[in-house]
This record gives C-alpha cells, sequence and structure tokens, in this order.
C-alpha cells in the first residue's frame, strides 16, 4: 500500500496541502468577448485530516493535465470540485497568478498599445462551497501633493502599484477593477503614447495630485459604492522618486 | 499649514500607512551573547483614523536615524512605542526583515562554519499594548520517504525551506527556533562540510526520511510542547529534486 | 522639433537605448509543428551615433503593437531589420525571454505532462548582419558521486538549472537543446510522475552520478561534436541540498 | 584518493567552477575613515585544468571561513590569492555584492539620514596578476526634458538605477562614483527630507531635465575626464512614471 495511505497517529491536521509555484498555460476570457492566451503560476493546496500520513501530489499535476493543453479560467470553479473530489478532501484551496493585457487607447492620438496587469484568482472550498477572491495589481503613476503646493514649479510623481484584492457576491471583470483604479490615479500607464498623449498625462498627473491616503482612499469609496463587493483590501505602494523606499498605505473592509 | 493635516470628509479611515522597503543596519544580540552587525529592511506604518487627510512620511525615516547608527533589535518595542507617539496614532506595525549568521560545528568534524537564515520581527502596538511576532526560515534537508521505500537504491531529496511564525508569552531565541526545526528535518545544513561529515548528512538524511507532511507536523508537535508559543503557523517548501515545482504544507495554530 | 533630434556636442555615441522589460504576447512554432502561445519580456535597443541628442522611444513599442497582438517568434529577424530601419540606426539588439512548455512522457507509466523552460532569444544586427543567440534555462537533477561513493547508503541529489547559450550557422530547436541537456544530466526533470516513474527516477539519479564539472563537461563535448555551434557557454548552478548555497560551473567555447 | 581529484579524459578545461551565492558578514572601511558592517553574497571561482576531475568545493568555504567572523573588504586581494593557492589553481574570480550605506545631510534643513547602495566588488586574478573591478548602483531621480518642455505644467519623473562599472588603475572609493552620479542626475535621492527640502529636491529636478541618454553621457562624460580608470559601462535603466516598462541606455568604454 502506499506510505501516504498509511494512518498518522500525531493527532495534527494539516490546513494546506500540496503543490507550489508550477507553471501551465491558460486561457482567460475578455470583457471584449476574446480569448486571451497566457501562463500561470499555481498553487494547489487540501486539507488533509489528522489520521491520514500524507496526500497524493501527482493528482494535483493531472488536474492541470487532464484538461485542454490550456486551462481556461472559466474553469476555476469545476477546478476546485474536482480537486476535493480527487484528493478526498473536505477543503480546497487554488491560487492562479498570471500577466493579463488590455488594448488601450491613447488619451489624445488614439494610437493603441496592449498594457500587462498582474492577475490573481484564488479559490477556497469548504463543504462545497466555493468562495472565489479576484486580485488585481494596477501600476499607476501618482504625483505629491504636498510637493506641488511648496514648489514653484514641477512636483515629484513617480510609478505606484495598487493592489485591490476583493470577494464579490457577482462577476466582477478584471477590466472592472482596473478601470476604477485608473480612473482614481493622478493618471493612468499606456505602453505607447506619441508626444500630445505624453502633454496630456503630464498635465493630467499634475492637475490631479494624490498622496498614497488619497489613493486607496478613493479606490475604497469606490468600491464601497459597489453593491457585488463584499469585502475587499486595497493597497498603494509608491516607489518614491525622491526616495530610495516606498510610501505605502492600506485599507481593508470586512463584512459587519 | 500642512497638506497633510488637513481635514479629510471621505470617513474612512486607513488601516496602515507609512514607509515600505527602506533598508538600515541594525544589530542584534545571540542567544551566545554576542552581537551581531546586519542589514535589516522595514516596513513601518500606522493606523490613521478617518478625519486625518494624511501621515507625516518623514517622521518615520526620523525614527530610524534618530538612534545611533545600527538600531537595536533589543529597542523594537520602544521604537513601535515612540512610532505611535510620534506620529500621533493608535495603532502603529513595525515588520524588520534581516539575514542571521548561527555558528555551526560540522557533524563529525567539527569545523566550523556560519549558517545564514531569514528572520523578520513583527510588532503590532494597540493602545499601548505590544503584540510581538518572530518568523524564521530554516533552509534543510528534506528525503522522500516513498522514494525511498519503492527504490532498490537512492532516495530523492532536496532543500526545503521551513518557516516558522509563531507568538509568544514569553522570549524565545532565534537559535531555539532554528534548533528546533534543524532536529525534525531529514537532516539540518551545514556551510563547511569535509568528507567524513559529507558521509554523515548523507546517511543521517537516508535514514530519517520526511514527507512534507511529516516536517510540518512534527515541527508543530514540538511547538504545541512549548508553553510559551501561543500561536503559530508552520510551513515547508520543498523544491523537489525530481519536479519544476516545490511540495508545500502549512499547518496553523490559533488560541481557541 | 523634438528635443530627441537636436544635436548633441558631447561627442560620445551610446551603445544600447532603448526600452527595456516590457511584457507582450507571443507565439512560437514547436518542433512538433504545433503553436505555442506564451508571454514574453522584451529589451530592444538600438546605438545611437555621438551626433544626435535621443531616440524615438515610443517607436520600439510600436514595433511590438504593430504586429497582430502575438508577435510571432518566427518574424524576430524581421524585427530586428524593422527595428534599426525605424530608428534609423546602424546597430540594433532584441532579447525575447519566455517560458516555453514541452509535452512530456513519463518514463515507465507514460502519463504525459508539461514541463516549462525559460528560454531567452537575443538578435544583434549590425550593418545588415544578423547574429542570433539562444539561451534555455534546462531545469535536472544532480545527484553527487562523491557523496554517493563514501557514503553506504544514499547520496544527496538537488534540483539544477543548467543553461545553454548558442550562436549556430543553422536552425537549432528549444527542444533539441532540452533533449541534449536532459541526457546528459543524473537524470531529467517531469512535471507529473507516477509511483513506477518515480522508482525509475531515483534509481536513474543514483546510477548516474554527476558533478557540476561533469555536467558542464558532457554537455560542452556534446555541443563539440555539433557541427553547427559556433560558439556557446554552459552554466549549471545546483541547488545543494545539504548547503544553503549553490555550487556553479561554467565551460565557454569561442570561435578559434 | 578523493573522486574529485581522479585524472579526467575528456579534455575540456573548466573556465570557472567553484561556489555561488554564499552569504557572509563582512567589514568595509569607509572614505571618512569608519568601520562598515554588513552582509555580502559571495560567488567564487577558480579555472579547471582538463586533466583534472574536479575541484574541492569545501576549501572555498573554508576561505570564507578561516578569517575573523567578518571578511574585511580590505582583504579582497589576499583573498584571491588565498584561493588559487589552495585550489591549486592559475585562474579565480570572487565577486562579493553587499549594501553600502552614506549618511547625507538633507539639502536645506540639513537632517543626517542613511542612504543605501549596492555595491559589487569583482576580483579576477591570472598568473598572480589582479584585475579588480568596482560596480555601484545608484538610485536617483530622472526628470523627462521633452515631458518638461511639451508640457504647459509638471513634467514625468521617477527614480533611475544608474550602474557603473568600472577599472581603475588607482584606488577608487565608492562614495567617488557615488557623488559623481549623483551631481550629474536630475536629483539625487535622500532617505529623509523635510519639507523645504522637499520643495529644493522638487525644483532641482524640474531645473535639470534628463534624458536616460543624458544621464549615461553626462557620467560617461566625468569618467572620461578621470585619468585612473582604464575601462567602465555606465547604464541607466529609468523606471518610467507614465510607462510599465523602463527606459534604458547604457555606454560602454573599452582601452584602445
Amino acid at each position: 500500500a502506499d506510505v501516504q495511505s498509511s494512518a498518522d497517529t500525531r493527532q495534527i491536521a494539516i490546513n494546506k496541502v500540496g503543490i507550489k509555484a508550477i507553471r501551465h498555460p491558460v486561457k482567460v476570457l475578455d470583457k471584449s468577448g476574446g480569448i486571451q492566451h497566457t501562463i500561470a503560476v499555481f498553487n494547489m493546496y487540501v486539507g488533509l485530516p489528522h489520521n491520514f500520513k500524507g496526500t497524493h501530489m501527482s493528482r494535483f499535476v493531472e488536474i492541470l493535465n487532464t484538461e485542454e493543453r490550456e486551462i481556461s479560467v472559466e474553469s476555476f470553479p469545476a477546478m476546485l470540485r474536482h480537486m476535493v473530489d480527487r484528493l478526498e478532501a473536505e477543503t480546497g484551496h487554488i491560487e492562479m497568478n498570471f500577466p493579463f493585457f488590455i488594448n488601450k487607447a491613447a488619451p489624445v492620438s488614439g494610437v493603441q498599445s496592449l498594457m500587462d496587469y498582474d492577475v490573481t484568482l484564488i479559490g477556497d472550498i469548504r463543504d462545497g462551497e466555493i468562495e472565489a477572491t479576484l486580485r488585481v495589481v494596477v501600476p499607476v503613476t501618482s504625483l505629491c501633493p504636498c510637493s506641488k503646493k511648496i514648489s514653484e514649479r514641477g512636483a515629484h510623481n513617480q510609478r505606484s502599484h495598487v493592489t485591490v484584492t476583493l470577494c464579490a457576491d457577482d462577476h466582477v471583470w478584471i477590466e472592472e477593477i482596473v478601470d476604477l483604479v485608473e480612473s482614481e490615479a493622478s493618471c493612468e500607464l499606456f505602453g505607447l503614447l506619441k508626444r500630445p498623449d505624453e502633454k496630456y498625462v503630464t498635465e493630467r498627473a499634475y492637475d490631479n495630485p494624490k498622496f498614497v491616503e488619497d489613493m486607496v482612499r478613493d479606490v475604497a469609496a469606490r468600491l464601497n459604492a459597489d453593491p457585488r463587493i463584499r469585502r475587499y483590501t486595497v493597497e498603494s505602494e509608491n516607489f518614491e522618486s525622491i526616495h530610495n523606499h516606498s510610501a505605502y498605505a492600506l485599507i481593508e473592509k470586512t463584512p459587519d
């Protein structure tokens, strides 16, 4: 018999056991209706009751490889159910992290280019109930209100990473979170900017200064106003252009 | 007046705001009584009530630079209190992550060499009460029991990272956690091994196979037996030598 | 007129100027004839003569976005020519780094699973002449001959990264380099292994011990025997399972 | 006898073999005369003639551990000679990478704080001759001249990494390279800035716009003017605040 299936007498259950940091091709359905091919890094775990010595690591990898070559993000809930079935577990957890692209038009010239965003889907299953979490990292420009106010000319600005992690009662598109964050930043980023676009984004950021505190509050206010969203965390890390460290803020909202 | 000190009407408090990823020299007191000089990366945050527009970022950096050049790890609680005072906050959070060295004797030859460990101290202060968390990453050898059992010769083994994160009611030395984890691994690591030492560690690991599940359970059992430890998480990530991904397990114990 | 196009009087030419670390979807033609969708990180540079003040950064991004959404790896030489044309440069350099997948059958059970490899294409163009460089990182198992010889049982082994960087006079498939390296390792890696496969890879590695020196020499000998290959570097980094550091070796062959 | 010392018949010499990514405490002498304690990551390699099967990995680690606990950077040449002696090699190569701190005074208020810089020392020895290379990464502010010129207000700016790698005929202090680069940037960075300092650095950067091309040229011009410096590479990577990618430039000067 398997070593893994033998009894265990230590009386200690394991919260999560499985495989970590395995890459696999995936495909994601766009809000625009297109199919996006990308590469995900998966973590896949199950809970292991105290009386089992070990789990079956190869079954996790089988789940990734039973589907057609590219795993469909839409099959994420089915994958979670399949995993706990196959591993005979009561709880399961899958994370998949992948770059996601949005085709954006520059603000004045309208020239199009792709922008990349880091997205993580996290699924937890317990007694057949699934809770899905979406995390999106949106890189933006932040411009410092204090620097602008006290200086006769110019204002320091920098790239910032705004990370939204949310749990919703209804479907939320990745693109919706990106749009929400970009509209609250000093300015959004673009892959390709022509001269009049560069003028536009420079002035737009200068006219729209935000502290790291403003960034997370303004995103939080928008998330608060969305009835679909049950809980969230919003973080901003500003890679300060005048320091060799970051400014950082975080707001967490949990259901009452 | 400061832009930061003006009133805010969005009615949204900020859980954490401050500086992230700033490096500073520190010194740590050894269990052996020596002083260890090392370099830490700090994250320092306070809670910001809803009615304040912003915090004062420069004060965080002042706290790092008011002491003598090297910050003493022993002054960590004082630093937390100083931070919430200086920032007029009710809650505060500091993380400091640094490499820590232990001088180890090889198991047979006794030759000595340093081994490095990643350590993080995390302090939370709320209404004057401090909760301190210690995290230690201990790299070890793991050897697979299944591979050993089914194979006529050899067994796959690899480097693993065992991470213990704990909250205790009394002082716990970094060296105690390292010792505890190393004694439960298939074998501990050394910087320097002579020929008879290499024979020893090879056979020791072969005689002491552990699944990732065993590793976290055996460490958990030891932590359960220590009355000082109130809650903990123990994780193991095995960088499998036969796969291009990791095996992973986690046990979390929270107070009842 | 553009600031970039104005004259420069410092009399210093710039070897490389352009964009770094931009992600874009790509597609790669398999040796098996299939199309593989993946995500690449690009660095794109041109040489700038001393008398020009600056290059046109937006044109690099345009080149990535003029094609259909996914850039074809086969169009790499055309991209290089297009870049130097568009930027009016005499020299150009493009690097594209992407994960590449190979569907492998386990050695006994034959179960199939994908393995991922890091691949970088590097192209240099000078006066219309292109030199293409291929870099493939192949993760393998290495098992220590010394540990095996001196120990009564077992032998330490670990994951290693073998990196081959080569310049060839004729087309070389990524899959050829992967096969070559995997056949010279103590054992190759697989995503999915069933019990009899795990027995096989354990014994195969034990029967086939290799020092880091052997690994690079045996790969070098194979590359020496391939008349297509003009120059190469082969490196191996073994993430030692008995130490917290790596063993490393490198052989470089340049044309006489 | 050692497996490593047996004869090898493959007729392939190894350019570099040794240990990689090992951490050890070090101390560095300041230009100001102080001693700085820090942590270095070492790579240590020797050349291996074709007729030797392997090197002695443990001897590299012994070299790190024979000195007092902290290795002195000043002993770098002695360490190189000791390594090739101990390993009976004709060529050797050591890299040590460490964070280095400089106490800086803010430009207006004069408040002091530490800034961290990544430094790498590289030493090559061949037939008893040592060539030492110094690499310093200096983080600075860059402000875009084009953005400033075309915009009615503001200008995008960001953190940039300027990396200087040089070989000199005479001693060059780390602090000299830091000073040189910082004086050529749009503005230098500081750990701690009070309000009048923030006004100063904002206006200083605005008044001193630099393309990535200007940054490397202006640093190169200064290095050209220093008779001690035999060859160098200067690179700048600007983490653009308006894009999700970097602008990059490199100038290399080799002796005629």
